[in-house]
Order: C-alpha cells, then structure tokens, then sequence
C-alpha cells in the first residue's frame, strides 16, 4: 500500500490557466465543501463550516450589538403567502421548490420551501404588532434557504444554501432608512476588519433590487479574476409588505398606521468570496481573525531527538493557545513536507516548525502564508511574535486586496470603451448614468456586464456612457459573479 | 388608551387544572414559541430562542471536547436514498414531506425533505472514506429536520424542529459501542448538570428502537404531569448502513471492511421538557446555568429619588455584568408590580428590586423565581450574593426534580397493578419483562403505557408483569410525550 507521504498528490490548478477550475480544486481539495447527491447542492465540510462559524460569530456578535434577537420562523411558506406581494412573487416563484405532499396525502395548497423569509415572517408580525410599544422589533434568523438554480457553483450559487435574514419592523420611514444603512455599515465593517475584503457600498438599480423593496443597499467586493461578488444586501420594504400582510401599529396619537420595514442577509457565499479574495496558486488563504486555525506547529522529529522535540511542541503550543488557535500536526505517516502542502493548502495563516536544532539554538521557525516569508524566532518572544505576525498578515491581506481594487477600478466614458476595457481585463468599471433601464441592459447586452451599484461616495460623471444624455448617477458596472 | 400597567392580563391556566392548557399557555404567554402559519409548524420567538442557544452552546462545546467537528448536509434527499435501508425507510417514509417540483418543472425523482440525515450523510461517507486512516469520521450537524406529524404541540411534536444530529463512523464494533455510549453521557451530563433535568438512561426495545439502528440508548425524563419525555437518544447503527451506502475501508490489514456507524440526537423538544419539568403556577422556570438574563433588575424609582435609584442600578448593573447575564427593566410604561408577574412568568430565575429605601439602607432586594423567597443583601456584598443563590437555585431545581422522580417512580409485579397505580398517579414503572414484544404490546394495548427504557442499572425483577414467566429484562413503563 502505497503510504500517502510519498507524495503530496493534491496538486491544482493555477489560477492564470483557469481560474474556474483553479476555484473548484480549492473548494474540493482542501475539503471546505463536496457536490450532494441532488443536482446543485452541497455539502459543507468540517473545514469549510469551521469558517462559517466563524463568519457567524463575527457577524452574530455585530447583530447583538446593534440590538437584534435570533428567532426561528418555519421552512415551508404557504403559496398563497408568496403571491401576497406582487413583486416578491414575480422575483422568487421561478426558483421555489415546491412541496406538494406530507406523508401519503397530497397537500390541499402547495407549500414553498422559503427561498426568503419575508411573507411568513410579515404574517406573523401582524399578529404582534398592535402598538407602537411593541416596536421596533428587530429579529434576525440564522438558516437554509431554497432557491432552484441552473447553474450552481459550491459557496456561490447552490439551491440550498446557509445565510442570516433580518427582518425589522419600525414605527417611521426614516427609522427603517436608518436601520437599512446601519446594517450595510455592519457588514461592511464585518468584512472589511474579519474578512479582509474591501467593499464598495451603494445603492442597487432599479432592475437589480430585491423584488419587493423599495432600496436594497448593497457590498460589492472585486475578486482575483476582475469579476464582481455582491457580498452582502440590505433593503428598505417601504410599507409593501405591511400593506399586504396589514401589519398596522396603533401610535401615540391614537392612529392606526402600517410599519416600515427592512431586511438584510448575508450568506454561506461569502466563503467563495474569500477564496476569491485571498486565494493564490497554493490554495486557499485565511485572514487570521477568521481562520479556525490560525497557527499549524509541524513538529519535524526524526531520530532520537524526536521526543524532545515533541515535548518542547507541547509546551510551546500550551502557551500559544492562551492567545490564539493553534493546532498541532504530529502525524507519524506523513512527511513534514507533504504537512507544509496540506496546510498551505488549507489556508493557515502562519506555520511554525520545530527541529533539532532549533530546539539546540532556542528558537523556532515561523512561516507567513500570505507571503512564504521564514521568520526565525526566539521560543522565549514566541508568543509576541505571533501576535505580530498574525496581525500584520490581516493588515497586509487587507491592503493587497485594497490595492487590486484600485489598480482594477477605471472610469470609462462610452459604451465602445467599457467593452475594450473589459476584454482587456475585468475589474470596476465607473461611469456616468442616465438612470433609464434601457441604457442598463444595452450595457448588459453589449458586454456581459451588469449595474452593480451606485456607489454612496464619488462625483458623477457628466454623460450616460450609453445614450450621451446627462448622467444622473455615478455607476459601477462589472461581470458579476 | 389602556394603559398595559393598569392590569397583568396574560393570566395562565392552573397546572393542576388542566396541564396540557398551562403548558400552551406558558409557551405563547412567555413568547417562546407560537403557530407558524401551516398546520403543525411553530415559530421559535426571541425568548424561546434564547433558550435554544443557550443548549446549543452547552451541547456544542461537549461534542467538541470528545472530538467532534460539525459539518452542514443537504436538506434534500433523493427517494431512492431513503430506500436503500429496508427497515428506515419503513420507519419514516409515512412522515416524509416531498419536493415533486423545481421552480417550474415538475422532478424526475422525489426529494424528501430530510426527516433524519442517515442516507445522505452516508452516501458522502462512501465517498470520503477509504482507509483506516480516515477514521474515525466524527461529524455533527445543527439544523432543521421535518417530519409529517398528525398531532403536534409546540417543541414536543411540530412538523419541523431544530435538532443536531451526530453521525461517526469506526473501524471497530467496539469503538461504535464506545462512542454511543460515551454521547449518551454527554446529554446525561448536559441534561442533569446545565438543565437541572435528572434522567434514567438505558436501552429501547426492538419495537422502540430507531429505524434501522442495532440499538438504541436514550434518556428519559419525568414531567411534572408524570409522563415520560425521551430527551435525548443515541444509536448503534453496527453495519446496517455501511451495507446499504458501501462504505468500505482498506484496513492495515490490508482487507477491506465495512465501518461500523453511531448516530445521535437531541432537538427543541428539550426545551418543552424544560418548561414541564420545572415550569410551575407562575410560569416557566429556568436553571441558571440556562437562563438567558439570569438577574432581571427592576428599579422601583417614582418620585424624587427615582434619578437615584436608576443611576445606583446602572451601577449594580455594570458590576453584575461582569459575572452574570443580567437585564435592567426600566420601562416607564409598566409599573413594577407588573414586571414582577411578566419575569417571574418568563422563569428568570432572581429578581433585584432595588427602591428609594433599600438606597437609603445601603441594601437590595434579591427574590427567587423557583421559591419566591425574598432575601435583603447589602450592596456591598451583591455580587456575590448574587452568585451564591444562583448556584443554590440550580441545585435546589435539580434536587427537586429528583425527589419528583424518585417519588413517582413504583415498582409493579402484575399488568393489573400497572393499571391501578397508573390510574391514580402517572409515573415511571418498574417491571419484569420476558422480552416479547406481544407482552409489550399488552401494556400499551391495556393501560396506554409504553416500554420507556431497559435501564442500564438495577435488579431484573423476577417475572414478566404480563405473562409471568421468568423475566430477562428490568424494564420502565410510562405514558409518554
């Protein structure tokens, strides 16, 4: 039997030839996620929920501090709920998967698995909702969701996913634009400072918002191959739903008004974000304040030093895990080479080595992942040293990413001249707009590219970059993922 | 207006009265839980939820000191999956809601919505192990699970529940036998130690076991009714599934072999088993170590030395929080005797009243949820006072539970005694039994009461109560949840 030592046999593509396949081999090789036996689903393995949970931790804390509560509303939506808001419908009908039988009996009414949560929640909220001290109500929920999709890509688009809803409730329009914008801030911070990906916020077009809403905020982020991820959206309801599930609060004056709404969510895709973001032709990179396993301690102990060695990585992994994750791989059928490959692989932000002879000189071997740097340390400065390193790596992350959105972010001024820029290479493309649907999709139909959002911040440029006419908006166009 | 301080109004049925109705009552009176739109569904409301997390945590944090990783598996499960294990799909196809169309096409195959993740959990482990050195595999998933109920109760019995499920697999018998058991004392130890829930562990019998198990442990509960709750179970699979999937591994040996599989579960029922075990005229009644705001702070501040009791109280607060999860009520819409009945209905297990007089004693007032005990500390010493009767409370809970258990639990020789002291008071009831499943049949047939447990421990009586032959089993009868 051929010992897997040998060789380390979980080689992938580079991201130059083909970054699709490059984004597959990560996904399945280092184990974050497998194909389910139902076209388009997935299974998300220890590795890759390792991450979730860490998302879910960062962003959970972030919703809790902001107020919200974690409820959990049912699975299967009545059909005759979906239709209640005529836009809602129309978007996500295409995409339910529908129940139609419970046990041996058929079901009077088919039942949605919910692809959102809107209509249940809203039906329930008008049963406790009556005065205006019941609001504002703010409750979020953690769960899976169903959206029947054609193509699917593991974290990016699969017809089962995991994701976060909120749903609030106010008592005035300007709470709900408040609480929508506090929220795409909250995401916005999440990702930037955990995630280490730059976003750029704005406003979704008309054509490209949340069907029911009235605004739906959105978090762009540029990945490694130019294309543009829509990381995460909140949306202002208006009194849509309100109307039509007649949630009404009686107020102080003694009048019986409808509230105003929001809800906002981010999901499981933003695991494929990362790997897009940080990921290089070794695999996978995690910034540390997310990674499950922040320090990978290889042992190499051969020979009759091994137990030393050994004993002084138990010490040495006693005093980091006060501070830090650290896990350590003393695996006696694998080479410490094939160990550094899997681990490079996995995306472990730093990897510290221990021999003989830096046990001798006291020392340790730290490696950066980010950047392959060898960084001998002290064993005494060890702990310190960690905390630097691993801090420095989530800055430099950061940056790296913040510098790719810049060099790739270029203002263009006509349609002829988007179209080369993006044959060229992918990236933001920035530009002025007469805010007409029709301009949109002559952009879309000529090359490839869609509205991705109007960015809160920067000038308007003087022309629609279709029609010449005076722009109304700064946009930003890319290939989306 | 009403003002709602002018009354409590969310009075609840007496237990004694009528159970079932205190039961619900507490439920929706304490916003744990309400109907979800379809029939049998529930929503889990903030309060309720709260609760949910906090098992979670508790359960989650054990799975991970014995080795466990969680992982997310599809909700969707092809037909022909839940076929391949005879005496499963026996076991829950009459409960299974199916998918038969995606968005508008109608399916070539039907999609159960996952009543338990046995096949398509194993039809990955086919996939992912090979070698002896893949395992053991040890894998936990939290998530939703359906299943068709007719008759249902909000966390005992709803068409979808939030569970966690474990899913192992080994080289050895031994191990999985290992491994059941050791899961089956991790929610022994959960349930008595964090819940204050004292159980009876043992074995199901053939008729009670899990669809396609070996064996199956459990934990069994008494209710403040004096029926029986199966809290928490544990299978061994053996080679059943393993067969069905071919999920084969390459021994060192050099032979390949069948793995030999655990599952193992426990759901938001615990949480109506929480609600019956301790829940008394007043409400619900949670154990500290569970209770999501364990002190709920009520200034009594009108007139002119309110300003001072609410900054003392922000004072206590702040010094509090460090060790406790503590709440202040402040609002100024409800008066204090009013928030006393909501609290002491919502089961927080100490409340702190603190008045213009206990400021001018230098002292407050802590009351106990579980006794109504009232007991004036000094604010010196609060934090630890504070400390001291939380503990107190959980052991007191705890104590009480078991005294109930061991006061209701009888000894019974004959079918006919089983009847009688059932009719009189529910309980648990000890027996002989031959082993047959038709004398197990008889004592449901009878008297309603269903073979709860084998229990690991305690003397075989001598003769079966329905046959009277020679006994082989000590078993535990109740009426069950």
């Amino acid at each position: 039997m051929a010992k897997p030592s040998d060789e380390y046999v979980r080689q992938i593509t580079s991201p130059s030839e083909d970054y699709s396949q490059w984004y597959l081999d990560v996904v399945l090789k280092a184990e974050l996620a497998d194909y389910g036996p139902v076209k388009g689903t997935m299974v998300i393995r220890p590795a890759g929920y390792a991450i979730w949970e860490r998302i879910q931790a960062g962003l959970d804390r972030r919703f809790r501090e902001t107020g919200h509560e974690n409820a959990m509303f049912p699975l299967f939506i009545p059909e005759s709920f979906l239709r209640k808001e005529a836009e809602h419908v129309e978007g996500f009908a295409p995409e339910v998967a529908w129940v139609t039988q419970g046990g041996s009996e058929p079901l009077a009414e088919r039942l949605a698995v919910r692809p959102t949560s809107e209509t249940v929640i809203c039906a329930m909220y008008a049963k406790w909702i009556q005065s205006y001290r019941d609001l504002p109500v703010l409750i979020n929920q953690w769960g899976n969701v169903v959206r029947w999709e054609k193509a699917t890509r593991p974290f990016l688009r699969t017809t089962e996913f995991l994701w976060q809803e909120g749903h609030t409730a106010h008592a005035t329009e300007a709470e709900a634009h408040e609480e929508a914008l506090r929220m795409l801030e909250v995401y916005r911070d999440f990702l930037e400072r955990e995630m280490a990906i730059p976003v750029v916020v704005g406003r979704k077009s008309e054509r490209e918002k949340f069907a029911g809403a009235v605004a739906t905020y959105t978090c762009e982020a540029l990945m490694g191959d130019g294309r543009v991820l829509q990381a995460a959206t909140s949306h202002e309801l208006g009194t849509h739903f309100a109307e039509a599930f007649g949630i009404r609060y009686l107020d102080r004056d003694g009048v019986e008004k409808p509230v105003w709404q929001t809800s906002w969510g981010a999901s499981t895709r933003l695991i494929g974000g990362l790997i897009m973001v940080h990921g290089d032709a070794r695999g996978l990179v995690l910034p540390p304040r997310l990674a499950p396993v922040q320090v990978i301690v290889v042992p190499i102990a051969a020979g009759k030093e091994g137990e030393a060695v050994r004993t002084r990585v138990r010490q040495l992994k006693a005093s980091l895990e006060e501070m830090y994750r650290v896990r350590v791989d003393d695996r006696e059928e694998y080479t410490p080479g094939w160990k550094f490959n899997e681990w490079e692989m996995r995306g472990v932000p730093l990897r510290l080595e221990l021999g003989p002879r830096d046990l001798k000189a006291g020392q340790a071997v730290l490696v950066r992942r980010d950047t392959g740097e060898k960084i001998p340390v002290s064993q005494e400065g060890l702990v310190h040293a960690v905390g630097q390193l691993l801090g420095q790596i989530q800055d430099d992350l950061l940056a790296r990413a913040r510098e790719r959105l810049r060099e790739r972010t270029r203002t263009v001024a006509t349609l002829g001249e988007l179209g080369e820029a993006i044959a060229a290479q992918r990236g933001m493309f920035v530009a002025g707009w007469c805010g007409r649907g029709t301009c949109e999709e002559t952009v879309k139909a000529e090359t490839g590219a869609t509205l991705r959002l109007i960015p809160f911040e920067g000038e308007v440029p003087p022309r629609c970059l279709v029609c010449g006419e005076r722009a109304q908006h700064r946009a930003v166009f890319g290939r989306a993922y």
